[in-house]
């Protein structure tokens, strides 16, 4: 029994007092953790973002990360997006009753080196087990606090007719990379999943242009649903032009055979960036400059027309509107 | 199929929007949650607590309350156990493919007419859907910011010894409410739910007193668990009149039945304070003049013997240990 989480982890009690000692301070730990009090107090001023995401991927291993990653990242990325530099997460876990505590254990490894990848900390938390059968594995939620450095004005409503649209690399990764683990389907060249916390690709952009406008990292729904996301809220047209956007060979391959667009593939490392023409070029320079932004490039701009919509040119040189995604391709993809 | 929730509310696309535009936002629409950005953006300076909790609860419909009203309490209570003002609150949705729409309908309305009550704004969000069996009806995580005002300084391990240990008013309410609706069990007083927001509490006491030591809401694990946890964190002893803690009838005959004791019984409207000798009466004075506080008692001292333990001197005049929580005696209270 001592190899699984049982109903009584989550009871409040001795044993959940147990598993946040044995389990999840020895990765976590810091000083404001380790107080263990109901919440956590952090001293800030100023311009605060303030996010949440759960995540219930499945499986909860993958090529490239795992949940515990996953939640990190994915955080991180909208306050990220937010134009806001991440300080502070909290991590609430509801684990099935019997769940290895082996894969528990991994998982939390795997929060704390992205967090430490990332600079921040895990300073307030929340364990719940509920029984076999009433969840699947585990879900995680993450919320987080960022700062919003003076000068900064992010937002999806702020795109302006004529600013560039970037992507800061290949699109469909993610989406591909779960979806193979999950069917079985092994390829020559593994795609795997590029979940990766993003703060450091957006404070190098902020260095060099404080006029971007939009920031928003395409997870699910992928890069069509979050351009028609930004064309709404900024009541803005978007072009887009397909032979720009760069996807790998065995993403495109294992998408024909699946029968998905790409456009509509989860991402959970990379961010499309809408900025002023005049600062683009040293945008995509300075995203090339970093691991996780090196095959940046434009791939479209913000025009006068159909506003509120997304139009690809295609490579026949053909136009078509692109909607956002209608059903669910891919579910549990976060 | 229109009165279930579908897989594809949860794909990020176009019905993830149509869920929150009409069953999200018209309940609890505000201006920095209807930008649907990424993250909210706020003003904060100083102190600011940081709290989550996921809630996993069955039923999700109780006497007194459910999952919606819960989910807000409990977080608001965190920080008010942290001394702060809650202020901002994000609301994450896992729900089971097939949750009947009404009754998501029903607790987001009930999300919003709780937070109304407190004071607080709903400003991020989140919402999954997993396949019909992965999950058991919904589950909610809500985390939440506050600012904790000059002077006050709350912790659990700052008791000290002489200090008066104060209930706000009866235990074991909840646990019994949802057990007695999870068993089909009816009693002539019906037993409901003391599921309340304290923060309007916390402030009245912090008017008349800001030497509070520790405040904390005995949730998962009862009155017994969380004496415990202040005895350990501040390294003190508790002694604990059996006599003078109020338990309502119904509630002791129903823990009688169920060979349960209600010192380990969940309570979620409840609050522990310990505050210095001399501001003793003037907090139970203050706690009693709201609706919320109105049965609070003095039920017992920090004392200098058995450091980290929690003592109960009882009816009978004997002395006896009571531990913290072992195996979890009713599973998904909260």
């Amino acid at each position: 029994m001592n190899d699984k989480v049982l109903l009584a982890h989550g009871s409040g009690g001795r044993l959940s007092h147990n598993l946040i000692e044995k389990y999840l301070l020895p990765y976590l730990g810091n000083p404001m953790l380790n107080k263990l009090d109901d919440c956590a107090v952090i001293e800030l001023n100023g311009r605060i973002a303030f996010t949440t995401d759960s995540y219930v991927i499945n499986p909860v291993f993958f090529p490239g990360g795992d949940i515990g990653r996953l939640a990190v990242c994915g955080t991180i990325n909208d306050l990220a997006a937010g134009g806001a530099e991440a300080k502070y997460l909290s991590l609430a876990l509801i684990i099935e009753e019997g769940f290895p505590i082996a894969d528990l254990e991994r998982i939390i490894a795997s929060v704390s080196s992205t967090a430490k990848e990332a600079g921040v900390l895990v300073i307030t938390g929340d364990t719940k087990v509920v029984d076999h059968g009433s969840a699947d594995g585990i879900f995680i939620n993450t919320s987080g606090v960022g700062v919003i450095p003076e000068g900064v004005d992010i937002s999806g409503s702020r795109a302006k007719e004529g600013d560039k649209v970037i992507i800061t690399g290949t699109i469909g990764d993610h989406g591909i990379a779960v979806m193979s683990q999950r069917e079985g389907i092994k390829f020559s060249v593994p795609v795997v999943s590029d979940c990766a916390p993003l703060n450091g690709l957006v404070s190098d952009i902020l260095k060099v242009s404080t006029a971007i406008h939009c920031l928003r990292d395409p997870t699910r729904g992928g890069l069509a649903t979050t351009l028609n996301e930004l064309a709404v809220q900024s009541d803005a047209g978007i072009l887009i032009e397909e032979d720009k956007i760069p996807v790998k060979d065995a993403v495109r391959g294992m998408c024909e055979i699946l029968g998905l667009d790409p456009m509509y593939v989860a991402n959970e490392g990379k961010l499309v960036v809408i900025a002023p023409p005049e600062d683009a070029d040293r945008v995509v320079e300075a995203l090339r400059g970093n691991k996780y932004g090196k095959d940046a490039v434009v791939i479209g701009e913000i025009t006068s027309g159909h506003k509120g919509r997304v139009a690809l040119k295609t490579r026949l040189g053909a136009s078509r509107i692109v909607d956002m995604l209608t059903g669910d391709l891919l579910p549990r993809i976060c």
